[in-house]
């Protein structure tokens, strides 16, 4: 999957991330992969279901994946943090 | 599977989950479903994560869902929000 399909969610309002999905699907891209990383977890699930329930409804979900990913913050000390990729899938007519 | 298996994520400090979800484990039940709903998903990823990495290695992720859940709230309105179910399998030996 190239970079051009992947919605990557942080603090912004929800909806800002519904519609960059909406728009990607409607200009012909049939998968769109979510990811997200710490608190944006539960936002990526939000935009996954309201795309799925209000704009796009013959939208199937893929893949779910978890994981842990290691970050370095400002002081230079690792942390983990979990993210998830949510993929969603365009049905064929 | 019964509702024992099932370890809800709320508010308390995830490590709170964490040994919820060890000590079933341990006590023989192979396999522990995590659910969590609106901004207790993240926290629900992190039990997930933690366990896994740290205390159960030979632990296998099963399916994830979300899904969407009508609450009604104090005033008797109702609101949608985002669900989490996360299937956690112990590997068998």
């Amino acid at each position: 999957m190239s970079e051009e399909n992947v919605v990557y969610i942080g603090n912004k309002p929800v909806m800002n991330y519904v519609l960059a999905v909406v728009t990607q699907m409607n200009s012909g891209i049939p998968e769109v992969m979510l990811k997200a990383r710490g608190r944006a977890i539960s936002r990526a699930v939000d935009v996954a279901e309201i795309v799925r329930n209000r704009f796009i409804t013959d939208l199937e979900l893929g893949t779910i994946n978890i994981s842990t990913e290691e970050m370095t913050n400002k002081e230079g000390s690792n942390s983990n943090v979990s993210a998830i990729e949510i993929q969603l899938c365009k049905v064929k007519e």
